[in-house]
């Protein structure tokens, strides 16, 4: 069924049918459509526009309708074109023709917008709880894992000795971010369309502000023109759902990299890895490797909406319908790949001794060098100092620490015996105490402001 | 059933499972992998690692799978991986324990990319005709609408009087270019991967060249690392088509110009159009603005998985797994495109005296200033004074052909009366003669090579 | 200079120093390193790392070279590495080994993110003012065309009739998302990463707290390792400076549209607008032609940049320096469009009689419908007889309002002579009163609620 | 200068200046913009719309020019809009008013497309000579590198013995592809556009088959709509260098790994590597992770114009001058991480024993299971049997090849002593020896290939 045929002579050709129905797609709104209807004919009524009888009919039948929802037993034909007509078709058969007066100064319009803004509003609530559960892991993780001690890297090398516990901590905020993110968002997508009717407004005295209270709505949309063509709800959820991927991408290559066999910091529990069809040995990281890799397409989600919205004059345009595809996708891609990562995260064997063997001597270069700062030395020419022993050490094959005393000396004098002190992993992340460093102490204070956002927010 | 168990411990966690398994998805490429299964069978024959009867009885059960999917009676298991261990799964189920000899010096790695570039190797093929089909609605309107002239613009403002004929071939070239590429892509993808192993190549001695021939593979991959991690043809055929999703906005968005009411040039046929569920007067261009919309996300769909493909150390890495979902979608996207605005191009209707009532004299300002030129004039001043006329015009509100001979005069001895003999559409396009101008004759040429291509192509 | 030259036998490359060197791009953040370096020095001297004398030698080179930046005299030199290096090599030649000092405790990682997050917060009011500006354009015209009428329009067809002024502020509300994001934006971009040294914090007592309130940020980052790799805030601002691109390209486009000679319902102002080398007539909206051009670019820049972020582990990698130059390529394409097109939307003139003129029966069918329904129809079947009317005028090539009443009420009994009385855009627009449509009374409430909105927040 | 302000009687407002002035960009096309209105005045007068006294003055002055822009003494004002104002202002400098007879039939759009063309046709020859370069390293390194053996990598794990030649290689490959695509994509650059006006042809009788071959392009556009309106060739070398880009990204991603202290594979020279500002010991891939970085920015280039170009109708309009912006950004990428990562390439030092090192017993699953296979056990079953014994080895802590008979014995019979022979790299290696294998006499193959290639093209 279509609700616009009157004007037409002859009916639509069965390609184009095929490129114009929604249903497909749009089917995921059912619960949504009919809430919303179910509003719209209370505000229809307060408004005088149906009487109570018609009102009653068409509520008794759209709660049928919900009901078949639920229970799996509503039948779309093959001719519904999308879900709008879909439901208005089947109350037809349920009510007769009081039926045809819901449509009453709505348009599909305002309907749909309402429809897919009721469903963003719930996703959004999903998705804050899916990083939510991650967050907690990197809360247990870093208790549970507390004094264990692994290099810091940037670049790729190894940089400076830090608690893993910061390290998990580190994705703690950066999920944190993404939440903060999701939640502004909700304000603007908590916004009424309906009563907006297809560009214009309605015509019918519809009380918009208890409308929107019935749907739990927070604010109603201020114009017309701007409410039926405004998709910055869903651009905006497509990118906080794709920078979030980006954190999942960080967050899976530096699993992938701690868990190969060179580094061997981490070990993969079998119930969250795979192995190989060919090579008996193989035990593969492959759901990080679908964190990494598919935070790509949330990418290009994003990416190719933003492209269609560009696209367009102001006002409704066809090419607004691109909308659902893109967000159910984003959805359902972090769906899908949260609880798992949840699982494999939570589930990750250490190796501290691998952690440990990986605190080489270059490792506290930088301290080495705050130790001459500390006796007066200018910082860079401390590091210019360190740089050379460490060219020395190289060049000899030996560790810093190996470096005899005479050797620091000649370089200055300012190096005491005690300089070998240095060369101590927890003397090195104690000092880092300032607010957020590596320091236990620092990272208990961070564990305690994390834990605090997690239950206040829950 | 997975195709790796063996070194495990436990089983795999469900959520983990929900997230590997890529069935849904790679179920698609059950014939070819049948198909690739089969000659593999061979190429282990002729390599001696299977015997004539385990040929025999592998060989037998493929054919049975194959009719299988064919009739669409082949029954998944909830818990096949993927369409490969489907495939192995049901093989053994047919005929013992010989089904497990077939993976024999194969790997997942270079069967799926085998695999996936048989079906594509199938999609250029139906995408190339699908383009050249509406190519042939661009030349065949060319021939019938012939003698049709309206403005050509740009900037969207009104610039000269071409022949429609021309605007329909304009679209023509644009689409031999995406076809064209789509063929050199053909090359970069008819090439055998399998015989890479998992990355090192195979241990037994196939002959790789008979089991490309036996495939039709036009060549062979030459280093099995690049074999099993080279994505290159999904990516490419990803830009062939959004690269053409552009070209059918560009077209699409000037359909729907001209078939506003204000340029009213167009009238969509009823059965290529659509109506609106409030407003009952509406005929709008739903079709034109799906293939506006579309196209950004082709766009998105290329910039994800190149995304994606950059994350990646080089070798083969799961993230991969992501080159279906995002070429299966730009493939249905384009096959469900194009039958619906081929048919919606054909049943166009045109209202010429719209056209023809857009013709007003400033297009012809050009003609007034080579008038000039030709006069001796230089181009630059004669710019400059027909400029200046044009301003005389818009503000005693007359036309530019309505502008006194003595005002021409005034502003340049070289008018002459005959000047206004410019003002006419036919002659300002029959002199636009060069190759590839508007003038009947070079649009004849035009057509004849358009035709050409056509036929010789198809 | 190199800030890090010690442990190297040999001199960089030439080619690898041109890759490298990213002086060309963050010189832009000149300022802001002297700033944060300042504050970095009167920290260390709180935290007693500086002697009084150190300090001072230190702060008032500083301020030298802080001089040297306002008045343009400051000397880059060819083997400077990039702007922090440039400044402490500076540093050098003004005060001597002192200079060594200020690097104490503090790595490029941390200060460049300090440096870029000091230059985004300006650049995020800066782009907030921009859009204010815009806004008040709208408020401005929306209160001078009060009055004027013109078509609303879905899928570029003529809708129902609207306010000008109510099409005016749907762009005032877009753009109204657009600066709440960036304001939202700015709690997470106003986040203090110095103190975190390369990875694991600083070795030194320093007070970030403090540190944070000299600088002017709001909060302190809470774990070193997210602080030196977190460029959230660019994508952040890229992302919402790409969606207010998509709402300029949409305006744009409309203006676009509106001002064509078939549309006819804009004139570009000459200073505003632009011609043809060509074409003496022509008079371009090269202006809104960028507008909706350089959009496209944005959403690359977003899309590049994320794609950027995605590729790397966690922590801090050189990748991140591609984060300046996409963020200055945004900023300034929006620094030098909003001027343009302001005084562009200023100085447009209308045509408020084509408006009127385009306001033809058909987009009364509504109106009709509803008139049928307050009359006791169901919308369903008053859409369906409005529809067969509007058939009935066209095959008779009569408008809507000409239909003889004998044929309406053939059509159906509701119909009465006074029918007519809907054909009128006043009658139209007054009855959709409700919140947020088209009615004077509630354009009137909109634009109060706009004006609030720009004074408030100014 | 403008070129079209006959018509306006307002001057431009300078916020539109500056947004609608190209100059700052454009004037890369300086040489282009010369020679082709060197060619179209030939062409003019050729077709007797100059004649010969004229086209002497033009051309001399146009060399003029052209040597001031070699010398760099070309002055540009500030009031020039584009390059081919400044040009055409400067001609008129020269010669007086015969420089205003150049642009007769001509209009800017065929111009600057005809421009840019011939900058895109050398900087696609450059690009590919960069990319032979790097082929040729990939080359050199193969052969100098012959011998030595690494673990071949999927999902980051260590999976087979490879020859680090073969490595090598599987880079040649993959910049092969990416050679044929520019060198493919040079046939739709080199079209000429010239000739075909501002959108309908020009009206001179120009011969543009002979224009062609003066510019030296291959094939003369075939319609004029198209001609103008065309940026294929830029999406396409945008495409092209993207692509390359990715394969950039994965090779340096895969360096960055080998170069990391836990694998050691690598080592960067002095000359091609950085250090930390606060870290001593350090030593960083930056120029890798730049390669890696910038490839990011690529894909934001390519989307982001392909974004452009989809908002567009048919024909030309202002938005198309995004076109340059992009190509010369991408272009220039190319240009300065290409020279760097070769020299990168050439002098990285191997760690052969590192790599040998890493070659684990548990490489060699496949040749065990292989081993199987050879004794008639189907693959599936001899997967799981060696899938047992990894098992077997993990629990007990040994390594495969120190599992005693006696327990692979009780896993089959089909072991026998003869099986620790395939804990041996050489016989793994040499036993691949298949066409694109990893074995030494494949590789050779495969090398003499690649040298062919180079020198074939060169």
């Amino acid at each position: 069924m279509t609700l616009w045929g009157g004007r037409f002579e002859k009916k639509i050709n069965p390609d184009a049918w095929q490129l114009n129905s929604s249903l497909e797609v749009d089917h995921r709104l059912a619960e949504e459509d009919v809430r919303g209807s179910l509003a719209w004919a209370k505000a229809l009524r307060d408004a005088k526009v149906l009487d109570e009888n018609d009102y009653k009919q068409i509520s008794t039948g759209l709660l049928q309708i919900q009901k078949e929802f639920e229970e799996g037993s509503f039948e779309f034909l093959e001719n519904d074109e999308d879900i709008h007509s879909a439901v208005e078709r089947r109350l037809g058969q349920l009510i007769g023709s009081s039926a045809g007066k819901l449509h009453s100064g709505r348009s599909r319009n305002d309907q749909v917008a309402t429809d897919f803004r009721l469903w963003a509003i719930r996703a959004i609530d999903q998705l804050v709880n899916l990083f939510r559960e991650l967050q907690v892991v990197f809360v247990d993780r870093a208790e549970s894992d507390f004094g264990v001690i692994l290099p810091g890297y940037t670049h790729t090398q190894r940089a400076q000795p830090i608690l893993l516990s910061h390290w998990w901590l580190a994705h703690f905020w950066a999920f944190q971010r993404d939440i903060e993110r999701l939640q502004e968002t909700l304000q603007r997508t908590s916004v009424l369309p309906l009563g907006s009717g297809a560009v214009a407004g309605t015509t019918f005295p519809i009380d918009r502000a208890e409308l929107a209270k019935e749907l739990g709505f927070e604010k109603v949309a201020p114009n017309s023109i701007d409410a039926v063509a405004d998709r910055d709800f869903v651009a905006e959820v497509l990118f906080c759902v794709a920078l979030a991927g980006v954190h999942l991408s960080r967050l899976s290559e530096a699993v992938i990299l701690f868990s190969s066999t060179e580094f061997g910091f981490f070990t993969l529990d079998d119930t969250f890895s795979t192995g190989s069809s060919l090579m008996p040995q193989k035990k593969n990281p492959d759901l990080f490797e679908l964190g990494r890799g598919k935070s790509g397409k949330l990418i290009g989600l994003l990416c190719g909406f933003m492209t269609t919205l560009k696209g367009l004059p102001s006002a409704y345009d066809k090419d607004l319908q691109e909308d659902k595809a893109a967000l159910f996708n984003a959805y359902d891609t972090i769906r899908t790949l949260l609880p798992a990562l949840k699982g494999a995260l939570q589930t990750l064997h250490l190796n501290p001794e691998r952690m440990s063997a990986a605190l080489d001597d270059s490792l506290f270069a930088t301290d080495l060098a705050d130790y001459l700062v500390e006796r007066g030395v200018p910082f860079r020419h401390a590091h210019e100092l360190v740089g050379q022993a460490v060219r020395i050490a190289e060049k000899e094959g030996i560790h810093l620490s190996k470096v005899p005393f005479q050797q620091y000396r000649e370089l200055d004098e300012h190096f005491e015996e005690d300089l070998y002190q240095v060369f101590n992993p927890w003397r090195s992340i104690e000092r880092r105490n300032a607010f957020g460093g590596t320091a236990p102490e620092a990272v208990r204070e961070q564990l305690r402001l994390a834990r605090q956002i997690c239950s206040l927010t829950e």
